[in-house]
């Protein structure tokens, strides 16, 4: 078995670009969608076009399509570093399973593909398992790189929940939104995946041997997990919104109450010292009285008695 | 029949380790994630790497996999303990199920699955039903310790809704975030855990006789009744927080009306009254009514038919 | 052919309890849970013990369940006393559907049954249809009674459409809450019922005719109209619902208008009385005019002018 | 080939009630839900019970029974007069297609049912299409019926979404809901039917030759965009609704703004022309200013600041 | 090969309109929909009625129906010109694709329809690929249309959630309205023309060669993601629409707590400085007062602390 050193840069002249002579199993990567080399390896391996055509253009969907010698099988997961939502980063492999070679072409490095790279030099073992094997720790590694994403979305969905049912901030809008978009932008790719994994464990193709196919099965079933996980997790944020425009609307709530009860108390009072702040000089009825004791006492009474009774009619209708 | 006592602590140099002689039927309980136990199974039993992995790490989703001897079974369920929904605990059991072993590993006191351990040790003819009978009665526990749960979650929602319609209250809405926390939670791993036993008691399978499908048709029909009522109470929730924003926004409403009310009545008197308290003091107009009862009738005239006609209006409007 | 007289209470001592000798058709109908009974029923006719604990803890979902030699149906179905919907009440069926027996098990009385029972009585030829001719006279019943409910629930949902568009009510919430409430209770069994009914006319069971199927599907037809119906209406409560938010919402605007209308014309006011309202006697700005028509003219002007000007300028803002 | 005059009332004494001579085609239009004439028909043609009596019970669902020599269909649509939504009317006819006879039965005028007549009375040789072909005829009539309603709800809908948007009005309100009562009841009804007529279409039935296949394909598909502009549609009303809501809500946030500027504006002025309306007169503090120029410049200048400062302010954060 | 110049009207004297000789493909393209030419495509080719009169009216949805000796397709798609969403036009091609005939009927210009032709003139090889491979040039055209349509769409979203969650606007919401609009009319058309493509690729029919039917199934791939982004795009519509009306809510309430501050803050003092603007003159209490200096430095400490006392109480409350 030779293991091909596939992640230089292929050009013309490279002998071991190509299928492999026979009994040799050869891995190429390819980390690069310049047009002479995709060409040259549609040459030499004579895949389709519209395949290649794929390869050219990232931001492809999971899919898997079989060809008569191989299967074309676009892979996506997302990484994050330092656990933080915001780094959010679309990984993006194309690869090409046929019984003696696997291509992989993709932009930029991915963490868990150089894993594989490191494992199988360290223990070329690896590669008895055969090529379908090799895709499954790949594969393996761009799936579980999700789980540790949700799991920091989880926990910011708490943190979030427990801010907002004490004090809602506006902040916390802009989050629930931006957790939202990068739930929406999971799910746009992960529920493909999942689907895409799930043929490949089920459906007995000639490429994927029966012992692989029992660890393709587990990636399929962490695949469900983490859609799940992304719907259980949109749900929650649903509810955020809603505790969030609740906790805003409970406050106004309360905001109107306080208005309401000061008005209540002062406007009242306003009338009666304006009502005696009147310019009626030398009237009967406010002659004798704004020269006694009698009225002015009236007066205070007016102004002490009215806010209670607003107060305590405010207590009964379950305002205060 | 021997019954094993499979749950001490299982070490190398024990017998009872692995497959049983012929004619015998094994039972062992392994309540541990220790690796060192783990390993001794795998080697004893050949499990399969990736099942012996998930076993060392819970947090699974309910699934049923097939091996080439044994079935591979995660059981999920819910426990509560004095009926209070906030010690809501996950139970969750790994089985391997041949034809003649059964093992299960859990973390922790799994109440009904002690509760079978016992029934056996009273009733060994229990064992003469086969190991699929005695999985049937652990998972039979593990659900049906689910029901209680949902009663509970009902009878607060009942409460919190006659709550709501009369007198709502901050914490009728984090109350609400909560249960549906609880109602999300058990639906992710309750919806599996149908499908799985569906799955159980239709297929066939050699290692579940045609007697013991019946019992797990069973189990699958409460599973069924539990997923339909988490989706009538999920119903109702949301009809309770949609109760709870109108009865707020409804008092909002009654809030505003008072507050209208009181500044309609109060600042036309306000103005009234400002204007006889202005300084003109010898024109015209206001001189010889100033000095007169007349402009004091007039004055006194306004202040009482304002708010009368303001509250007519009102009640003409259905403001009050 | 013979009639058993059923509606008895069962004892040890009876003969007719148990599978008829051949070429008798036998019902039984026993209206209680007692454990003894019930015993009596499953050692007779060897009944098996899940199926006899089902019949022993009513509030099951409507199934079916196959046994070798006899069917095992839960029917369920709703009635309410004088189309009032708060006397809503769930009627469950057990029953036992053998070739030459049908034994019902339910509590408290169901008047589809009683009325099954009466027609037999006076017409013993409609048991010559057979047993499941029977089955189908009482399952039909059942499931008519749900008709004039649903047409009492759509009655009082167009009541309430039209209070809530013309004067939205508190009650009015509450009361869509309740019909709510009842739909998802609805919903909850006759989904499933529905189901079982389809599965029994289409599945070409021994213990049921092609003629009789005939009669299963048109009660199947009516789930499904009823199934139907319970959509609609949810769908239209769903919309009453945000009609009455919306419309206090648009009350809460109203007044709003109001409020702001008043505030804008008496708060100027306000201003320009207090202000000539002040102390400054001596000032040449104030005392030439405090003293001449004047100053006064112009205090009238304004204070008729800025109502004005406040309310036309609302108008071009469409706020009147 | 005989075309019988079946738009007569039927009598027991008509020859031509009944499946027809050999080599003879007759379509008999019932235009009666009478049960004389309902049951003429159930004795000379032996139609089952159950088809005879949902003929008496109109209110049906659309549905396709197939019975030993005749198909039973029940065939929905909905007509309005001069495009006005209002005058939506249900219209339901009850069909048995033999391969001899095609009865009809239905309750009052159904247009596209008398053009069909009228066409066959113009062209007898469409009768040679055979009976299936008659029936094709009669449901494309039904089903194209409700094109223009659909065409005209949209046209409605967009008038209802530039009056919201430019200025939304209460009766918009009760439009949007008008319209959705409308669409649900179409959906209720055409959903099925589309349904009804996909299965007629495919299934290869004895009474449905190849070539009127195709042509009941042709209805199916405007079943199809008749229910997808249903749900269309219905998913723009909620957008319309939603922009009432909001809009609603925008326009309280504006007069709120107003209130507040207003409130803003003239409360703090209120209290300076308050404060200089006090009574101490002979205070060394107020003594000296009342009697000056400065206190009042002073005044002035506050009354004049007040508000500018306030507006600037209100400007900095957006409310204007 | 021939290929007819299809692109002239098509008049009844034309040799080329009809199936052509044996060894020859033609592609006959209609630019029209008048009836004469219609009549005459279906005297020369046969076609069926129903296909013929679906050509004379257009928006009929994508569909494929089979025919004995051709398909008919009828595919559509979007297309907007210079980036802008507000020029969506539908584009709608009616086909019948027989083995040796491509016959297109369209009205107006489609873009990617002119380039096939372009192409086939420059490179009339391509016609060796079958005329399906010709339709599948064409409609790969009409469906990648799509793709800038929905960028635009996803960059105007993106900005709009930017200035709704800084600063709503009113033309935000109109803006969202109408994206929305957009997205339901893409959704109506392209999903059922993702269905059409599906089953053209799977389906193994005679005039599809597998060759093509790669190339087919990579259109349906795209057509897939088209609908994904949709899906995504009206979920982030969604978000947008209750980003705009929380947002607008939480601005009322900002508004609402600076109302509430401004009254809590004047109404006191305004009864204050009201209080002692009363007119009692010679009254014990006040007259010691008002002659004093204490009852002023009284005063003017009250107006000053409660304003304070007020702010700290709502600083307390969170309200600032």
């Amino acid at each position: 078995m030779e293991l091909v050193a596939g992640k230089v840069d292929l050009y013309e002249g490279t002998d071991h670009v190509g299928p492999p002579p026979p009994g040799v199993l050869r891995w190429i990567d390819l980390c690069s969608q310049d047009a002479p080399q995709l060409e040259l390896l549609r040459e030499r391996f004579d895949f389709h076009p519209l395949a290649i055509e794929d390869c050219a253009h990232h931001d492809q969907r999971p899919k898997l399509e079989e060809y008569q010698d191989h299967l074309f099988l676009v892979t996506q997961g997302f990484a994050c570093s330092k656990d933080r939502v915001e780094t959010l980063e679309l990984h993006e492999l194309h690869g090409f399973l046929g019984e003696k070679f696997l291509v992989t072409v993709h932009l930029g490095n991915i963490g868990s593909l150089d894993e594989v790279w490191r494992r199988l030099s360290r223990d070329p073992r690896v590669f008895e398992r055969g090529l379908d094997f090799v895709y499954y720790l790949i594969a393996d590694g761009i799936v579980d790189d999700n789980f540790p994403i949700l799991d920091t979305i989880a926990d910011e969905l708490e943190t979030l929940e427990d801010s907002i049912l004490s004090r809602p901030q506006r902040k916390d809008l802009a989050r629930i939104f931006e957790l939202k978009h990068h739930l929406v932008a999971m799910r746009k790719v992960l529920s493909p995946q999942r689907d895409v994994l799930g043929m490949l464990a089920k459906r007995g193709d000639a490429r994927i041997s029966d012992r692989t196919a029992l660890y393709l099965r587990d990636v399929y079933d962490h695949l469900v997990r983490i859609n799940e996980s992304i719907e259980a997790n949109r749900d929650l944020l649903g509810n955020a919104l809603e505790a969030y425009l609740s906790t805003v609307g409970q406050r106004t709530n309360e905001i109107m109450k306080a208005l309401t009860l000061m008005s209540a108390v002062f406007l009242p009072l306003a009338f009666v010292v304006g009502f005696f702040g009147q310019n009626f000089e030398d009237l009967p009825l406010l002659h004798d009285w704004t020269k006694s004791d009698g009225l002015m006492y009236v007066m205070l009474t007016i102004c002490v008695a009215t806010p209670l009774t607003m107060i305590y009619w405010f207590k009964r209708k379950g305002w205060l």
